[in-house]
């Protein structure tokens, strides 16, 4: 038991989603996720087809299942369903009788899981059990899961890397408020963290999953050789920073917010994914690959729906430090500002990387 | 999976505890059961040490604890760190390695999770998840826990029985919130909704416990021969129905609800909980006794206790027929009737019953 009753880091910060279905709500602006992770099912059904070895799981237990990172639905709902059936056909192909099965959904305490309970279909054909929790610690008993999967979430840091909030550090990230166009420590900052974190995440998911069980998992990233000012995912931070750049200049937030302030998300390459893996040795990367970008048409209406979009993602983040009237007058200037600068979202340095990791021999 | 696939009762009804920390939560007002469990625990690891047979369960696989009607604790904690404690001991004595330890904390989906999410310690000796849905039917996958354990959850009928709210019936429950003083129909309703539902309780427990696993039980009830028309938790009710039946005179409240109103609650007998087990046949009675009644001393400040007390647990069910400021008004009456009449709450008709039930074999 020694590995659950270690010691969790204070400092991990939380950052779910936003709960209940209002209109700025994760369940009302996830439409972006949803089509993705339909362009990802089919990968993910060839995945269980040839990859999971539910010959060798024990029949008398249940097959379970883990969404890390699940947020509130109905996201992880549809993708729930899509992996069971593809399971139970894989069972039926094999004539082998189709076990129970029980689905965790997992994600921070601080999720809005009264919703997510509350939502939750009765006509479902699995158990269902809410299990919060940061997966970069351990969530599950030894060998107890056979299927972990994870959509949009693995690139959030476990924390803001201590370093970038030390001031006169050469890693302090002065006036911004992520890592692009800030200096290469800072970059190598969170770079380091993300590495710690993975290793963290790989490890716990190996302890957990069965043997012939399978890890997959959606995240957005960019593609190798893009640097990192080209991802699009930092190019719309970078102008989140620069909004809040110019309100502090207008006074309307304090000095020093923008540089206290930090999103501890990090957008890693496929080459990097493969090398951490590699390196960590408990999986073997059965398939890595960067899905298409769909890029949004260059309209209003798309330059407010990517607003909201990235606005459900960091709301939890500047809560912290922001009242809401500010929150909302910043995502007023930065839809503006896109509505402006049409091309900032429509170019391709996007890479969503979708990626299956099967437990060795243990 | 037939079982799971089943149609839920679309009638089923959910009164979870008041959630969050205030003054009248649960969290805040449930001292009563927190003495009640302290003196059941010693029961419990008696339980525990001889009759779980830890020597018959698989040592792979971690050994689950589910906390049924768990509330939002903190009792579910202190239980639940009690039944591990008193597991290990046995694993120890028997010098057999210690499992991994899984914990499921059940209760309706409109249960206050987040709350109870939130409240978890860090430092736990267990991997925690969250079970929405009634424990009338199945929650989990077959054989699949070995301790269940649920405290002062399954007086709760899973409805108001149907007859009781058939106007014109001979069942129709006019005038009255609860069965007692009404017709022997009304009681006979209650009667038949308690019976189908611990059958149904059995049922579902029966598939998912593993063989030599335990049920553990302690709820409200009273003791056999006791008629119900002496039985504290009846008469508790009685003097609620009698305060709305006042408030209906004084016109603050429309005719009728009080015939509308009835609480799903049903204090049955150690006599006739064990004609049911016998009767269900999936399990033995390894002990059964009613613990004794800790009288509350006849003072204002008991009867103000009580009154939180009771508010708490059936203020969810009146939610649905009565305003906030008329429900305030309610227990104000009531505490008032209680501090009037102390005897009402200091005699002894009660029992908690204590209830043991090993799986026969499959």
């Amino acid at each position: 038991m020694g590995s659950i009753e270690r010691k969790k880091s204070p400092e991990l910060q939380a950052y779910p989603m936003k709960g209940g279905d209002g209109d700025s709500s994760y369940t009302n602006n996830s439409s972006y996720q949803k089509s993705l992770s339909e362009v990802a099912m089919s990968l993910i059904n060839e995945a269980i087809t040839e990859k999971l070895e539910v010959e060798n799981f024990t029949s008398e237990h249940p097959l379970c299942i883990a969404d890390l990172g699940c947020s509130v639905g109905p996201n992880t709902f549809i993708v729930v369903k899509n992996i069971i059936n593809s399971v139970k056909l894989k069972y039926h192909t094999l004539t082998i009788p189709t076990p129970e099965f029980q689905v965790f959904f997992n994600d921070h305490a601080s999720n809005d899981f009264n919703t997510l309970f509350k939502t939750l279909q009765t006509e479902k054909q699995y158990y269902a059990a809410g299990v919060p929790g940061s997966f970069y610690d351990r969530l599950f008993p030894c060998s107890s899961v056979h299927v972990i999967h994870s959509s949009f979430a693995i690139h959030w840091l476990s924390k803001v890397p201590d370093e970038v909030m030390e001031k006169g550090s050469p890693t302090y990230n002065k006036g911004r408020v992520h890592y692009v166009g800030s200096d290469e420590e800072v970059v190598k900052a969170y770079q380091r963290q993300y590495v710690k974190d993975m290793d963290g995440f790989l490890k716990a998911r190996a302890e957990e999953v069965v043997r012939g069980g399978l890890v997959v998992v959606l995240v957005p990233g960019r593609p190798n050789e893009v640097p990192h000012s080209e991802c699009i995912g930092n190019v719309l931070f970078e102008v989140l920073g620069s909004c809040l750049l110019n309100m502090a200049k207008e006074g309307k937030i304090e000095d020093g917010k923008v540089d206290s302030l930090n999103i501890p998300i990090y957008y890693a390459s496929p080459q990097e994914v493969e090398e951490i893996v590699d390196r960590n040795g408990y999986f073997t990367i059965e398939r890595i690959e960067g899905l298409p970008h769909i890029a949004e048409p260059e309209t209003k209406h798309a330059a407010k729906r990517l607003t909201m979009g990235i606005r459900v993602g960091v709301e939890a983040v500047l809560k912290g430090y922001l009242e809401d009237e500010i929150i909302d007058g910043l995502f007023d200037s930065y839809c503006k500002r896109l509505e402006q600068v049409p091309s900032l979202f429509s170019s391709g340095g996007a890479a969503i990387l979708f990626c299956v990791l099967r437990r060795n021999e243990k």
